[in-house]
């Protein structure tokens, strides 16, 4: 397992009361010091625009690497100022559209230039809010078209659409594993596929390893993974773990058994917390349910599952975990 | 607008608490009187073996031809017994496998003797309760191959998709309306597609409109409705716009709007309720909303729709309900 | 009913990912300049130091004076920055307790000095984000003693306990209308009571009405309101009557047959749609579904409850609202 | 600890739509025989009318005593035929009110006769369904005055309150921690206090640690507990541990922590599974994590909750759990 962390996990996090954030804001040299601490940690996530730009991405580019760490993942910032409030890829407005597109673009651009070939489309602002205000078979024609653009514009880069049922929007557009597979099967791309973050699929009432299952059943579509935990009910961004102990391990589980070799990237808000120990956090359960997998024998979980013998899985788990048996 | 009901609104509804029911048990003709007091229903559904079999499918047709009530969705049971409780369409046997099969064509054939071209698809049982005991991927080729092979039988029948996020699994394969799309495709056959069933869109936080405009979008697939409404985290069963006033409205546009031509059904379960006044109430809130869709003005509605403009929408429907402007 | 609003309703709101607000900035003149465009809007409320403070509170009450609005509701800030990140009244540092303490009271002294009697008080920072964090007896003596040392401050300034299961922790401690009267009980003052935010009891699954009955019934202790609407599971701040048309008709019923005769406030975030319209409509919503209430008949309502029977609430509230009988 | 089971464990369980029962329904006879055969169980639970009544108390007694099974709790029917569909204790009908409150007090004279002092109330039935339908402050008195009448019938039979936010309701009256102390100090008497259902409260979104925090805080009211897991939206009656591996560890860190001696009994729904491994499984989990709690060392708990730091937490259950450090 390769692991990877947004780099803003090491930032102070706001959330809408605090917008200051519950930390200390840091400059990219400090937070790419701080990634530096975090064991096992060989990979980070950039924002476009917020971290890297025509500017500096040479210059980024030698400063990761000279830290050996690799450039996992460029998101598009089309999404975290007021131009986009009312849609990327959907916006009513076609000047916005495009903009977002080219922001896509250019976030590919950078990726190239940092040998990074994973860009995530995640459509935060496309959606609706309030009953009777989308518009929504316009809304797919144009994030279809719009990820067509994308995609033909740099074969070589990889987009991975991250689906999300909401917030910001109260209703994001591209909510579930079924909406995204339906989303890549239009857009009929070599280079669009999906990544699963953890918390999207809790919220989504998704069990993860299902829905890594299907983007494989459906054409090996899972090309990227978040992880990060939550109460089920909201995209809280917890370190990795803190919940959902069983359903990470059955996680990792279908990723090894679907041979899944992307990153292991942390997706994690620790807004009160310090983000290296979070981030550490994090590795370390994601290892240690790993290594569970060895102790129990992946055959005899899938042995278990064939026959949906879910009290034989609890005996396996619970032998491997506490011990009594 | 057509209406029908499940002919089982008219029994005693039970819980598994009370497993006897609520109210009083009736036989079919009894629940066929009770449907003919519901003003402007003209239709019914009926469940395989429980309603309907080779031995009285003439009498019946003949008994509701008789007072004026069309046929209009039979469900065949794969769902009700013991028999059933691990996969229907997906248990690990492949003698329940090919049982169930044979339920649904069975189903198929009677709906045909009764000139009723669509027969329900609810996989209820296909699914997983625990953590680590779903298989998910040969689910799926199950699924597949059985809906296949039930298209295949008689192609003038259409088979609609129900899908449900939850219960009487914890988790169901066909759970949303994304993956019924995908199912769909897969299966790749005429007379396959889908229908909404209001409160399972609730559960799986879909906004019904949303998910009729995207079976629409998607090739035309919406070949059927079901009414009810609940408070959002489980199918509660209640009479049709008790809750959820402006969402039903919209649904009620959107099927509009979409030229949806098929049979506006009722499943609710009025456990506590007499089901002549729950039926009726459903139907008459279905009514009244849709006339309000005239006093609006379906233009005015359009228009703010493709403004985004959600204040917009709420000035329309207020005045019209409310008529404070 | 007497209106009011947040005067932030009219300002740019932000999110966790728009920090910078979805609209336009305003200081506090253009906000009470928006709050003057609101028909039938005659109050608004402030939070202590963004709006009020010791040197602007005179001015502040001659210009809010002269634009007729009156001030009804003081919010001390306990919970908008890094801070109050681990708690105010339950901090584990004395310090910060006793500073949390220190802003109530000093938002109780500029209440007075407006003629505003209700302070509001929203443990916002007071709660969990993680299973095992919480330290759950400690928490509740600190609340109670920091509750009793703001009561006794100003005992004709009245405190109201404003509860919501979460956001910004995960879990708030005050976080259910049971919990808050146990609050109220422990603490034993004339002066310290409870708001519902009709939002926060969605969240709760809670019905705004029976907590609005249940406040009462406990000794009279509901003070204040705060309407808004989401879609149950978050504290999406939309107008009021937006999604719940049926379960805010139930509540103005409840407000009217328990005396209820503190003000209708607004508790808005309208992040994209314009302030103005967004109290507008929400103001609007609540007038028209309380004239709905003389349209039914109170009376006819009170009967119907006291059976129980809600087949004939369905129809009293359908034929005033739709007209169809 | 002592582990008990509700003897419906071992039987054929039941849902809405496999009335049935997914297994083979027992006797009672079958019944002790299979709870003989989960290792260190030593106690039942029975449902008034169902297993035990007048006639087979004294036999049952005895032979439950040649098993080695004390009876632990009996909860009485007053939930479970369509008499109670309307309400028990809060039935418009006064004579129904009155069965209510005497099946109460005949199921606390059997658990005399067997030497149990625990008899559970839950008030399934005491809710509402639709908006507009609840009496809310009649049924708390309603309430009120049935658990007074009943607990003073027998004082030395302890009365547990098992809240519940919903089903078979939409909504119960009596829903969360918060309601439940309420009503245990309105009926002010000492043999009235509460059983946590562990279901229930991730029903409720609450954390049952916290929850039985809170009934030991308001005058050590937590008499009883229930053991089960679910996916947090529904009382799904999952064996214990299969889901919430980390909240169920903190629930047993505070059940000693606080000093509770009752019993930890079991109430799962092992719908398609043996209920004997179901069983055994759960108290397995139970001990499994309970020897956790050594292996981490409780001080080193208290005091990582103490400074709310919850990454030291992470760190300490994952070290004891996963053996990475």
């Amino acid at each position: 397992m390769k692991f990877s962390a947004n780099i803003n996990t090491f930032n102070a996090c706001a959330d809408r009361y605090v917008l200051s954030g519950y930390g200390e804001r840091l400059d990219s040299d400090a937070l790419i010091r701080a990634a530096t601490q975090v064991p096992d940690l060989t990979g980070v996530e950039l924002v476009g625009m917020w971290h890297v730009n025509d500017n500096n991405v040479e210059q980024l580019r030698r400063q990761l690497a000279d830290v050996n760490l690799a450039v996992t993942c460029i998101t598009p910032d089309i999404w975290a100022s007021s131009k986009w409030g009312w849609g990327s890829f959907t916006s009513p407005d076609p000047a916005i559209r495009a903009d977002a597109i080219r922001e896509v673009q250019k976030s590919m651009g950078w990726a190239k230039q940092m040998n990074c070939d994973i860009v995530d489309l995640w459509f935060g602002q496309d959606g609706y809010d309030y009953p009777m205000q989308g518009d929504y078979q316009t809304a797919w024609d144009r994030i279809i078209e719009g990820t067509i653009a994308c995609a033909e514009y740099m074969p070589d880069i990889n987009l991975v659409i991250e689906y999300k049922p909401k917030e910001p929007r109260t209703h994001c557009y591209i909510s579930t594993v079924g909406k995204t597979l339906l989303l890549i099967d239009k857009v009929n791309k070599p280079n669009v596929g999906a990544m699963i973050d953890v918390g999207h699929t809790l919220q989504a009432y998704e069990d993860a390893a299902e829905s890594a299952a299907l983007l494989d059943y459906f054409g090996k579509k899972l090309m990227y993974m978040h992880f990060n935990d939550n109460w089920r009910l909201w995209d809280d961004d917890m370190t990795a773990g803190s919940v959902h102990t069983i359903e990470l391990l059955e996680l990792l589980y279908w990723l090894d058994h679907i041979g899944y070799d992307g990153w292991y990237a942390l997706d994690i808000f620790p807004y009160r917390e310090d983000g290296i120990r979070a981030a550490t956090e994090s590795i370390k359960w994601i290892q240690g349910l790993y290594g569970l997998l060895d102790k129990i024998g992946r055959d005899n979980i899938t042995s278990a599952i064939e026959q949906g013998d879910a009290m034989q899985v609890s005996s396996l788990v619970r032998t491997a975990l506490l011990g009594n048996s």
